[in-house]
């Protein structure tokens, strides 16, 4: 178990690319799950896209039901409680394809097979697997989860609903009120949390929801909302609401445990989530731009469209990378752990825990980037963007909430940076050694020797490595400077972050596009080369900004001339490349596929 | 009026800060009109916004009504024509206070006062003006404009609509199909371009809209829109619709001039539009930040959320600069050309055609701003932000359009470059002197004499100066190496306009600040200092990043190396902002006024 890259090393630890998984290599039981699965997207979603506009909750809920009967709500779940017992690469694998055609039911599929039933897969007891997991996992029943409340969003564990354990012992009774519930509507289950008497931290608790025995649940009228319209949001209000002691969810006061590490999965399953609306995105750009004719051409010969088709393909392409290459690292530590001897839940859960910085870096990276990517998308249509008519403006819509939800992103992103100095203090990650190299690295000369980049990606893979010292510079430094009051300098924090989230999918692209290399040979991936340096450099660029921000923000005089002189050396080029003929290949390659082809 | 900085020269002719119109030089009548159009959009607007998102579209056409009736529809309109007759910046100001409350208002607004009246205004013949003007300044006609169809977007002048001499030749019979037209659905004329005979180029009509005389005029549903719900959108079929001769604008085949004047002033027009509703976003998202507890604390006493409130004020303080000094210019260079003999209409003509370059780069920069100031909005409200509840979705919605109409961003980024290469050529901006004058300063040894910045923006200021080398640096060698071919190479125009647009921006706020500190003290505006030291700082690493993009695309070996060190030294702070403090100090300013205050 040792080889496999823990969270957050990878800033510290050479990753080898054959130790990456890609999507090139999913096997043959993945491409047909794969396929299955975006059949039934076309057919059941994508064909009826106005009715989840038109706020058809009914149909949502149908279409959760038929996913249900064809598995896809159980890939995740053992075997043994009616599910298909698939590894993590094929939960993010399904969380993605599912995702393409609308928001609305991908929130509901998240919203029931993460955070309504992972709860229970990863925490429950073996009798409340028993009786829980199989009709979750079919599709018989949905699952929502209740943690939000008026006054207590990002501070989850601030909830003041409470539960108040019976005279007799044997039930509890919550009251409260929870909002932003999906599907909330049509779930049978809730996963809810609440306060016991004073604890510090809240409780999980399942909460069946009976229409023909409500038990002092009521929901609130559905939320009229931005995006996902026909994902049903409502609140959920608790009147003493009996409970058997036997449906709290671990034990008393790990709510809040729970809560987090339903969101830690619920972040990079989000992140898959945001993949193929994304290709969808642009394939059905390329196609506008290849018909849409004015002056005489179609707009896709103009450079201003090929930027942007360009930028959008590039991202796409390393949100993959990155998504698939921590899915397959979180399924390899599951597996390591299970051949440790680990029960399957117990491996699952500290499987996922240990990338929770990954999680946090793919929930922030990704979001934002199926946002500019319909955002694009919208431009690309013109003023037909702007119309309910072509599916660019729902799709914007839709994505607007992934940047809020499963954590706003300025949370993420304080956690990515957060949660990497607390493994560092606890010696779960060495970063104190390398960034004292760094810093001493710093003090001497730099070589002057010419550099050999005859190999493939041989700058790009150096420059990796100087961006890593980059950040190593700026966080160690910070770290040393502010200590554990560092958490309440957030500018810096999220300076810090964009540097590493930059660092971690550009490394990811650069990793993937080598590995097909080595497979395919570096003629037939051509423009994977050129997206993963278009990639890298913009992530330059940012880690530039955001290096100079944070540096200046807390050293001074010499201090700040020699960090601001390392942070040059780790963001030179040796070789500056052409960006505008590196979009201009790979706008070629999309426009001359007519889609996203990678 | 050589005095007077032409439009593109501000690029190489210094400008004073005493000569530039800020917001502060309102005078008393500019004030008084300023509080009861904010009264008039408090009341009937704000109060009343579920209407719009509503798609009340009778609601619109009532509050046009209203504010006919209240002189804001006359703002622009000599007095001989029913109007007020009032200068540049009075258009100006009125487009900015009344657009905050909604996008459908102010689409309809600006649709019915700036492309459905001005046109006439500024080609009409007298008999034209006197037959329609009044009526439109009063409310008592509305206009709308019939320029886009589904073949003919950005490529306006290739529209299939015909017009076709009678026999008798006392009128034009009009085919064709227009395509999101506002206003369509109320208006009582139709500014439409129509092509006659073979034509190389359109021609501009005045067609009356009378509904119980159709005249070959159908309309087809109202559009449903991503945003601006209750602005009248719909498409207009024109099926041999009689239009008397007299009703020709301006001469045969000069319609696509007019529709491009017309759409220079629509953007300046745009831009101010876009301001208030950032000023609101603003206040209503500090609003919230103040009263949102997390954490035990207000969520805006986090640094994530300072960071937000500080860069949407300093985008807005920075638009409203720019807005008003060019309206400004315009008015000046309009007052100019009367007092130098021309009509009225003559001297509003080529006065707003002499900015056209600042029009294009205010439509961009400030449809931008609002558009991320809305999303930080939202963003800064979390969950509720995503909420039709809250203002921060419409909002955002509405802002969408405006990065579409008046000409795509895309097409006004190449515009503002292309129309400066244009007047070079012409020798109406000596470009070409100054850029050959940077190329010569490249080649010799730059100076190490320690300046004196002990001069209130002195550092700032020079700057400023020095980005200005830095696009001169490279739109020079761009222009020489392609020469008029320069505009296929559409990214280098994209790159190009980003820093000219910044410099275009962060001058202006520097200008603004400097001339306030002039009159009140340096003291009573440390946050304007703080905004436009803030501005410029992300202005600079627009610069340094569009540029090098822009040399690395088109100069290899020596000529890159010796471009890119030029580029290095003309992005180089002696003293480094600490943009972590200039924020804190601008958010603590937003939040302790818990509104937008400057």
């Amino acid at each position: 178990m040792e080889d496999i890259t823990r969270g957050g090393q990878f800033l510290v630890k050479e990753t080898k690319c054959e130790s990456v998984f890609t999507p090139e290599d999913f096997n043959e039981e993945q491409i047909m799950m794969r396929d299955s699965v975006k059949e039934f997207v076309d057919k059941e979603l994508w064909a009826h896209k106005d009715k989840f506009e038109k706020k058809d909750y009914a149909y949502t809920e149908q279409c959760m039901r038929n996913a249900g009967e064809l598995g896809f709500l159980g890939v995740a779940v053992p075997e043994a409680y009616g599910g298909l017992g698939m590894g993590f690469v094929n939960t993010a694998l399904v969380c993605d394809y599912i995702s393409g055609a609308t928001g609305s039911f991908s929130t509901a599929f998240g919203a029931h097979t993460g955070i309504g039933t992972m709860p229970i897969t990863l925490y429950g007891t073996e009798e409340q697997k028993q009786k829980y997991v199989p009709k979750l996992a079919s599709g018989e029943w949905f699952g929502s989860y209740c943690l939000t409340e008026p006054g207590a969003g990002s501070d989850a564990n601030s909830g003041k609903t409470k539960a108040v354990l019976s005279a007799d012992g044997t039930h509890y009774l919550i009251s409260g009120q929870k909002m932003w519930i999906s599907n909330a509507g049509f779930c049978n289950i809730m996963i809810v949390f609440a306060r016991i008497e004073d604890d510090k931290n809240i409780t999980g608790f399942i909460v069946e929801y009976d229409r023909d025995n409500l038990n002092g649940i009521s929901l609130g009228e559905e939320e009229h909302k931005l995006g996902i319209r026909a994902s049903s949001t409502r609140q959920v209000f608790f009147n003493e609401t009996k409970v058997p002691v036997e449906n709290m969810l671990a034990g008393r006061g790990e709510g809040f445990k729970i809560a987090m590490n339903a969101l830690n999965v619920g972040r990079i399953k989000l992140a898959a989530a945001c993949l193929e609306a994304q290709r969808r995105t642009i394939s059905g750009a390329v196609k506008y731009a290849n018909e849409r004719m004015q002056f005489n051409t179609p707009i896709s010969s103009f450079g201003a469209i090929q930027s942007k088709l360009a930028e959008m393909a590039t991202n796409c392409f390393v949100d993959e990378s990155a998504v698939y290459r921590a899915a397959g690292d979180i399924q390899n530590r599951i597996e390591a752990r299970e051949a440790d001897g680990n029960s399957h839940q117990e491996a699952e859960l500290k499987g996922v825990e240990e990338y929770a910085i990954e999680c946090s870096i793919l929930k922030v990276a990704v979001s934002e980037d199926v946002q500019n990517c319909t955002d694009e998308g919208i431009q690309i249509f013109g003023g037909m963007g702007f119309s309910e008519d072509t599916p660019m403006e729902s799709a914007w819509r839709d994505a607007r909430i992934a940047r809020i939800y499963e954590g706003t992103n300025e949370i993420n992103r304080m956690l990515s940076v957060g949660m990497l100095v607390k493994k560092a203090m606890k010696g779960h990650v060495d970063l104190l050694g390398p960034a004292m190299a760094v810093a001493e690295e710093l003090m001497g000369i730099p070589s002057f020797d010419v550099p050999d980049y005859t190999e493939l990606l041989a700058e790009e893979k150096e420059m990796i490595g100087k961006l890593k010292k980059a950040f190593l510079m700026v966080a160690g430094a910070a770290v040393q400077k502010f200590g554990p009051d560092l958490e309440s300098h957030q500018q810096l924090l999220m300076a810090a972050s964009d540097m590493l989230i930059e660092i971690y999918m550009a490394e990811s692209a650069i990793l993937r596009t080598e590995k097909m290399a080595k497979k395919l040979g570096a003629d037939k991936v051509a423009e994977q080369l050129a997206m993963s340096q278009l990639y890298l450099y913009n992530a330059v660029d940012v880690v530039t900004q955001k290096g100079k921000e944070g540096i200046v923000s807390f050293a001074e005089g010499d201090e700040q001339r020699m960090m601001l002189m390392g942070l040059r050396r780790y963001t030179k080029y040796v070789n500056m490349p052409n960006v505008v003929k590196l979009r201009e290949q790979i706008a070629a390659k999309v426009i001359a596929e007519n889609n996203y082809c990678f």
